[in-house]
């Protein structure tokens, strides 16, 4: 046997404890927005930690960081992993709990092997996604969209930060702008949090994604004309930050609106020219949301968006502009990879249900490129995105052993099914 | 003779061009924001007009720049004078206007006093005073209010800019932290463009300020909890730049049900946290500003705002603060000041009428101290704070020679008026 499980989960334990440290956060969470020092810190800790373990660390063009460790001399790659960076003043646990227990459950999944207590057909490797997050640098899930090819490198390159940084300068000055070429991959398995409140009702320990729903973003941007805030006329004004109030609270209606459907909308991140006390805003600009598992009831919600906003435009003498920066359908999971991990829970006696994840994940890159597990443990109250997010050691240990034994069905590939 | 008012006239205008290349933007306008260093520039520029010409230039412990020109030895100064700070992409006009016609209109009665033309009671100064606008630190009105003894000296060196540099540290960065007393005042006239209307409409070259409306502004802020933008449910968001745009519109419909006061509302400013695009925002924070000629309008309309405010908070679980920070009542000027404008554009032949300022002036704090005669010229449409602020040839020079019959009446005092 390779271990204990007890000695394996604590281990794992102590190690995310350990990361938790980097970027922390008086409040409990984390602040290690992509490229950032901390960030950088945290690349360093992971290399540092695949590298002892014989793990080959290696970087690509858009800062994805690679553990490959070899079982089986010119195979595929089985790749698991989430991602390291953090909104800013945020959870502990999303992305750096995947990343924490991909490195775990691969090393164990390695020894295993390496005591021919499993019979590899692949090999294994862990990965550390580039700007997940998206709050940096936009859009999210950057460093997977362009592994998958849906997103140019040289696009994703030139993209800026507010301070109009590129994410090549920032990968440069935190020497992560790699060049390693994509590891040829047969499977991929990713573990989160929830970041919703299905688990926590249901009292299952482990949720197993089926689907992903559709999500619109846009970039809304409203331009009105500067003017005194004090001597001009009411009339006369031509207010952007008006209009573009008015449409968050337009947003925040259609959900209202489709609650059934269900339909989540938001608008989060919102910049005002020239933001000055006394001059009313020339510029506005925002960015806005749809998501549901209803890709009708999304159709329709872009439509009554655009038809608020020619209202809004036409009685406030402003003009709306609305441009779809970043979309995805809904769409399924390979059934394959759920039969796996509803067989692993069983297995090891875990409560399991079958779930859609609202929020993207960089496995809805890799589920259009290879068979993909996506599991997830409970968030308490849902909170994500908030220094309080928090889920026990104990979902967090059952998490764990449910990768570890995907990952092991998934290097075994026992059926062939994920070279069929 | 002291020259043609012909060649009067020409040079103001031509010297009013080169202020205007200062710091100029590309669609017409100036960005000069307070202690940048275009600031720096047009107060080198300003301190070499006066200096040439004979004046004493220095600068007070806030940034106030003055030109003190003896003609009575030991005697108070009448003081005339604006800003030359503008909002960022301003127009050119806004306080600049009125600091080029006072160095021109003083210039010339000193000339006038000395050739034997007028018999001074008075000196003369002109001063350029330190951040009216009030967008790089607020409040607005900075150098007077600290001039008049509403803003103590201690809390105005204290206010940061966005980036964190204080008042004091960036006056220190374009050596304008000086240390002269301020001259003793027998009174004071500022020429202005309108920032409104009224001028345009009733065809009148000359707008004679009899008092202010009174204005509350305050900072609304909204705190929320940080949440996942797409996968927390809409029921259980707190968010903050819900909470916020409400209040935007809210202030909106206050002016609206207020039409007949009238009431000007206004948020302008507005920033989110942590303003990623995929997290709903804990903390916003607003400006939020009233302004009426009515003191029962403004009254009420704080009384509608913090109701509305309450029940936006309860509807959708967020917090709203709201702190009065800056506030002034209406109130009138001296109908001495008023009277001696009148007689000169009678003189003058200009037709001119009464008017109230909406918005504030350093004017407002003068006249708390001396006699003090604020005069209008029409703005085209009413723009200002944007860069196609516009002002005619015409209109100007009317306006410099009525601010120059109004500074030769109060350096002469030829009733006793101001000394009574």
């Amino acid at each position: 046997m390779t271990g204990e499980p007890t000695a394996f989960a604590e281990d794992f334990l102590r190690d995310f404890a350990y990361l938790s440290t980097i970027g922390a956060t008086p409040r409990g969470g984390v602040d290690r927005e992509a490229a950032t020092t901390a960030d950088a810190m945290q690349k360093a800790w992971l290399g540092g930690w695949l590298a002892s373990r014989g793990f080959a660390v290696q970087v690509d063009a858009i800062g994805n960081q690679f553990g490959l460790l070899e079982l089986v001399p010119g195979a595929p790659y089985i790749l698991t992993g989430s991602h390291l960076d953090s909104q800013p003043t945020a959870g502990r646990f999303d992305g750096a709990y995947g990343v924490a227990a991909s490195c775990a459950a691969a090393h164990r999944v390695a020894l295993q092997a390496r005591a021919g207590e499993l019979r590899p057909r692949y090999n294994i490797a862990v990965v550390n996604w580039f700007n997940e997050e998206g709050s940096r640098f936009a859009p999210s899930m950057m460093g997977s969209s362009v592994f998958s090819g849906k997103l140019s490198l040289e696009k994703a390159h030139a993209v800026t930060d507010a301070a109009g940084v590129t994410v090549k300068a920032a990968l440069e000055g935190i020497a992560h702008l790699g060049s390693a070429e994509a590891p040829p991959l047969a499977g991929y398995a990713e573990i989160h949090i929830e970041q919703g409140k299905v688990l926590e009702a249901s009292g299952h320990q482990i949720g197993i994604v089926t689907g992903t729903w559709g999500a619109r973003k846009f970039r809304v941007t409203v331009r009105g004309e500067q003017a005194h805030t004090g001597s001009a006329l009411m009339s006369d004004r031509r207010d952007a930050l008006l209009g573009a109030s008015l449409m968050v609270v337009a947003a925040r209606e259609l959900a209202d609106e489709h609650a059934e459907a269900p339909l989540h909308t938001a608008v989060s991140q919102l910049d005002v020219y020239p933001n000055s006390p006394v001059v009313v805003a020339s510029s506005v600009s925002s960015n806005l949301d749809l998501r549901s598992p209803s890709p009708e009831t999304l159709s329709a919600a872009e439509d009554s968006l655009r038809a608020r906003a020619a209202e809004i435009a036409l009685r406030f003498g402003v003009e709306i502009d609305i441009e779809r920066t970043h979309q995805w359908d809904r769409n399924e999971y390979q059934t394959s990879a759920v039969t796996i991990a509803e067989e692993v829970c069983d297995r090891l006696g875990y409560r399991h249900q079958h779930l859609q994840t609202v929020a993207g994940h960089d496995s809805t890159n890799l589920k259009d490129l290879v068979p993909t597990s996506m599991l997830f443990v409970p968030s308490r109250d849902g909170i994500s995105h908030n220094e309080l997010e928090y889920t026990t050691d104990e979902d967090m240990v059952a998490g764990l052993h449910t990768l570890a034994g995907v990952l092991a069905e998934l290097v075994c590939d026992r059926d062939g099914g994920l070279s069929s």
